[in-house]
């Protein structure tokens, strides 16, 4: 929006600069919509909205109070377009679609290509679904029901049908004077498609080279070698990796007979990307599928679970710690000591975790290099092992005027920096042999290992060397 | 690649079928070329690379070990294109590089664009950037050269110098016909750009909407809404936001006095997002920038300071633990019960805080929000303590038939998840209004808080309680 007209009121033409500036919502632009929301001053929130971007409005909507929300979505009414919709987190979208009237709600998805609409009403509860789809065209209508009968999480979800397609025989001039006959083109296209007379993409030719070529040039000559496609019902996490694995702009998604039924675009692969980011970050830190907007019941309920097999663990934890209670009233200072190498033992387990985590999400840790990493891993616990092993053997030692103290911590660190090192590697790899994401039980695993083994070893030796 | 010619060999065209389904790698891919290059066979290499992607030979480079990689380069030569070399994890790229003849280097690089060469020369030493300029034309050599005179980081090192432009006053005629004129247009392009006489950037028109008008229309009646520009010195991650943001394809990179000097294309952006985004896993693990393909003195090295400020904390809360020696000696199920305490406020800690690193990272939590945000963790904290304060009192009360210890343990918890769920928000929010990367030290400081309070609520509690 760098060029967006300047309108009359000067504090919305320096909002448009600010948020152009930072790309992002500031306060003002905030505070300044919410001024317009409390006094009802529908001309001021239009104006506000008019040089701001979809996806800042729906950022805006998120950041707001609950009934600063409905409040905003009853005075803005259709200024909440489809586009502003379909950049709403999910779980707030529900509740913005039911403040909207029937007719604004109708507005807004007719505007949009079947993937957004698609995208918007997968999360919607039937009644809403079947509200929304009444408010489609019949030939819309047909299309996002045939996408939502593909499974979630599928190509077929993902893509648009609005394709630009041309016989495989066509030439330049041939295809430029049939898009200029076309009235309904997708707003977005990158590359017109090739199919052979089954309607099956054979090929793609880019925008750019068909621009750039004479008009007899045959499309065949001018395909591209990064043609790849997709089959409908695979997996979305797949299509995404392959988009930016192979820096794909777009591809055609085919049906269980290969023939061509929608186009995926780089945006929506994106989107994807950005999901599975956002939920490997979260599972990595046992926080669930929740958002900035979810409500405290909702977070409390989201997290409690996870919090719940913490405790089970720790628990664990503590009935390994209560099988030396003789040593840990003998010596007190093996209770202040214990948390040390459990610690130690956990933090160095989750960064080899983290890196086996990473690695096996960006399919970097394979089959074929599984070993060498185990090993790496391995090699590499031994050493810090060894090396905060020095340092506590002096801390423990001077601490509590006690050699064998020292002794003790630092065998048990080198013991627990080896293991956490180890089931780093070993445990994710594990789950995901298994089929479990190793994002989603690889922490909990590691630690409870590196606690259990942390206490075991520091607390057992300690028993054998001190009583 | 789905459309690969079929070679003669028939395992290389199962290869083919295999690497296209999985969309990576596969061990036989791997053990396949090993065995080629053992055998020291050029011809059956080139016709395993034959079909492959040139990210996925960069993947299986990164896979092998060191001295495999060393023959596997010495054997295929110029089949690590420019492509390839673009693709390299750059922790090996060097070494790669090194492996190469001047003369493969010269012509890896001169099929690629300024961009992928400023990407690929930026992380080499002196010596080698010199050999690679050298192995550049004048034109091309200039280009990467006024690249790299900007900042790290920035949109100068992100973009590409290949441009297309037209005068504000073409039409859509005189483009194409313009286009067929040229003879180097940049490999992909999605928009032409709209200059004024001064060389400004003012907008830009997609080539879909170039291609579907008749040839009379004017460039300037069908401009897209979308356009952005950036400045060269814009910090990369920037540029990144506001393409994920806003959806971008391609924008245009002005200089300080607003002249057009490259242009940045989505997966430019990509590959930050991706690199953000990985920073970000590892930091809130505590490990720095790493790869699989570190050797282990590289990891340990790597790995070790954060382990060291781990160690510095962890001595801290034992530092506390200690203060309480008397009464640990008394009841010795105190120091079997109190790693619960500290265990699951480090966990809720951790959760309430990656929600928090992740929203700032993403923009959704703002000075607008903010306190929304740090009340509604506080209230989930303090409810989560609640309902396991109620599990832990009986627990602790049945297991050690001590009443007292399970009122002791309970409100412990509570106080410790209040805290872990105030300080995962607010630690930070600190670092980010101090510019320090929150992702970075975040942990630490949490950890730390929830062990300390953990520690010291339980304990001092219990002094008071059953001393």
């Amino acid at each position: 929006m760098t060029d967006a007209p300047e309108t009359e009121e000067t504090p919305v033409a320096e909002e448009d600069r600010s948020v152009d500036e930072d790309y992002a919502l500031d306060n003002r632009a905030v505070a300044q919509v919410l001024e317009a929301v409390a006094e009802g001053d529908k001309a001021r929130l239009t104006a506000l909205f008019e040089p701001m971007h979809a996806a800042d409005i729906a950022d805006l909507l998120e950041q707001v109070e609950p009934d600063e929300r409905r409040q905003l979505v009853l005075l803005a009414g259709s200024l909440i377009d489809g586009e502003v919709l379909s950049e709403i987190n999910e779980d707030i979208r529900e509740e913005v679609i039911e403040t909207l009237t029937s007719e604004q709600l109708a507005d807004a998805m007719r505007e949009l290509e079947s993937d957004d609409v698609v995208d918007i009403i997968e999360d919607l509860d039937e009644d809403r679904q079947e509200a929304v789809l009444d408010a489609l065209d019949m030939v819309d209508r047909i299309a996002v029901e045939q996408a939502l009968s593909y499974p979630e999480y599928s190509a077929g979800r993902l893509m648009q049908r609005e394709v630009v397609i041309a016989p495989e025989h066509w030439t330049v001039g041939d295809t430029i004077d049939h898009l200029r006959g076309q009235d309904d083109l997708p707003e977005q296209f990158y590359h017109v498609i090739l199919v052979d007379p089954r309607h099956r993409p054979v090929s793609y030719v880019t925008l750019g080279r068909i621009m750039s070529s004479p008009r007899t040039t045959p499309l065949a000559s001018i395909t591209e070698e990064s043609f790849r496609k997709f089959e409908v019902d695979e997996y979305e996490g797949d299509v995404a990796y392959a988009f930016n694995q192979y820096h794909l702009i777009s591809a055609p998604v085919t049906d269980a007979d290969g023939r061509l039924v929608g186009v995926i675009t780089i945006d929506d692969a994106m989107a994807v990307l950005d999901e599975e980011h956002e939920e490997d970050v979260f599972r990595l830190a046992g926080v669930g599928d929740e958002s900035l907007s979810n409500s405290t019941f909702e977070i409390v309920r989201r997290r409690f679970p996870w919090l719940g097999v913490n405790l089970l663990t720790a628990i664990l934890a503590s009935v390994v710690i209560s099988l030396f209670e003789d040593v840990l009233s003998a010596v007190v200072a093996l209770a202040v000591l214990m948390p040390i190498v459990a610690s130690m033992g956990g933090n160095a387990g989750t960064q080899s975790m983290t890196v086996a985590v990473r690695a096996l999400a960006t399919r970097d840790l394979t089959g074929s290099n599984a070993w060498r990493v185990v090993r790496r891993e391995a090699m590499a616990g031994l050493l810090n092992g060894c090396l905060f092993a020095v340092v506590m053997a002096f801390v423990g030692s001077i601490w509590f005027g006690e050699p064998l103290i020292g002794v003790v911590i630092a065998v048990a660190m080198v013991v627990n920096l080896l293991v956490a090192g180890l089931s780093g590697v070993l445990v994710p790899l594990t789950l995901e042999r298994f089929g479990i994401d190793p994002a989603l039980a690889s922490g909990t695993f590691v630690t409870t290992v590196t606690d259990v083994v942390g206490f075991f070893a520091f607390l057992g030796l300690a028993s054998l060397v001190l009583l």
